[in-house]
């Protein structure tokens, strides 16, 4: 981490950041667990779950779950999901990932189709911010 | 509301929560009252104001008036709207039905162009942020 | 800045305020700084880049700059950035502008392709929330 950025850059293994040491995939801030739209690329480079919307939304997700641990908290301290899908056909299926993560939990939650992402393999892109208990 | 959500789901009747249990319309995280994108779609069913986008507009805005109040608060609290039209070209209507709803209140703003919303009914979708003063 | 408004609305010269008093640029709540998205608008009219999409990112991250030192913070306070694009292959142009900014510096980013902005004119929208070290 740059000495430069004042927030603490948290990261883990499964969500590789991306090359450039241009942007963090999740700064903490105060106590809240900022994170990038979260792709589902692969560490090894690739598309996790090939063109299915809803393997990409699981690893998506379990990159979120895998962040916001190691910011020190879980799902559970997710306040919001901002989900952007390049078809909005592809709804149900992301609906089908988040219930296997958030089932129990309700973040609030926004969901739009878009033009475009990243890289014309991703089909779903998310976003997060989490609270910490502890004010931490 | 599931046991397992850490923060407090605020509700209001004229708001209806999405079926499925899968997320909130609003939580209440700190003292940040977090929305999802709010849309026209009525509690019986259907959509408020047809395919009026002003009217739509005016539904999104009086959903996230009640839950900022029932969150304790009020449309001053609102820090930041984002605003989401499937055709841009209604940008003047919706500013309208804003100006009715926050005329001397000036949160941030941010109003963007998209290709879909959660169905082909909706042609704005609205989300907010607000700070309670009280520290929550 | 309407009475009613419980935020300090935050201001630069270089960041003209939208005309209408419908919304701020910028607000400070709590320790905060919460900007709309913010496009190369010119204070004089007209678009600061002309169809450069690297000169009007450029002009979008200046204002940033600007807003968030009217704030009393820096860039280095930047925690997030959401970047929308009208055209994605614009995306290196708007990374090189980023870097010029952000150097050192990793914010947590999302980067997305949408149908339209607030005008034709315009390439690229940049939203920015910082956090003030002070407790603000």
């Amino acid at each position: 981490m740059p000495t430069s950025v004042r927030f603490e850059q948290i990261t883990a293994p499964e969500a590789p950041e991306f090359p450039g040491n241009i942007f963090s995939n999740c700064l903490k801030a105060d106590n809240q667990v900022v994170l990038s739209g979260m792709v589902a690329s692969a560490a090894a480079g690739g598309v996790i779950g090939g063109d299915s919307a809803y393997e990409q939304a699981r690893a998506c997700f379990a990159k979120i779950e895998k962040l916001v641990e190691a910011a020190g908290g879980s799902l559970a301290d997710v306040a919001k999901l901002t989900i952007y899908l390049t078809d909005i056909a592809d709804r149900p299926e992301i609906g089908r990932a988040r219930k296997e993560f958030f089932d129990g939990r309700m973040p609030a939650s926004t969901l739009i189709g878009v033009n475009a992402l990243a890289g014309p393999e991703y089909k779903v892109e998310i976003e997060a911010i989490a609270f910490l208990e502890d004010g931490g």
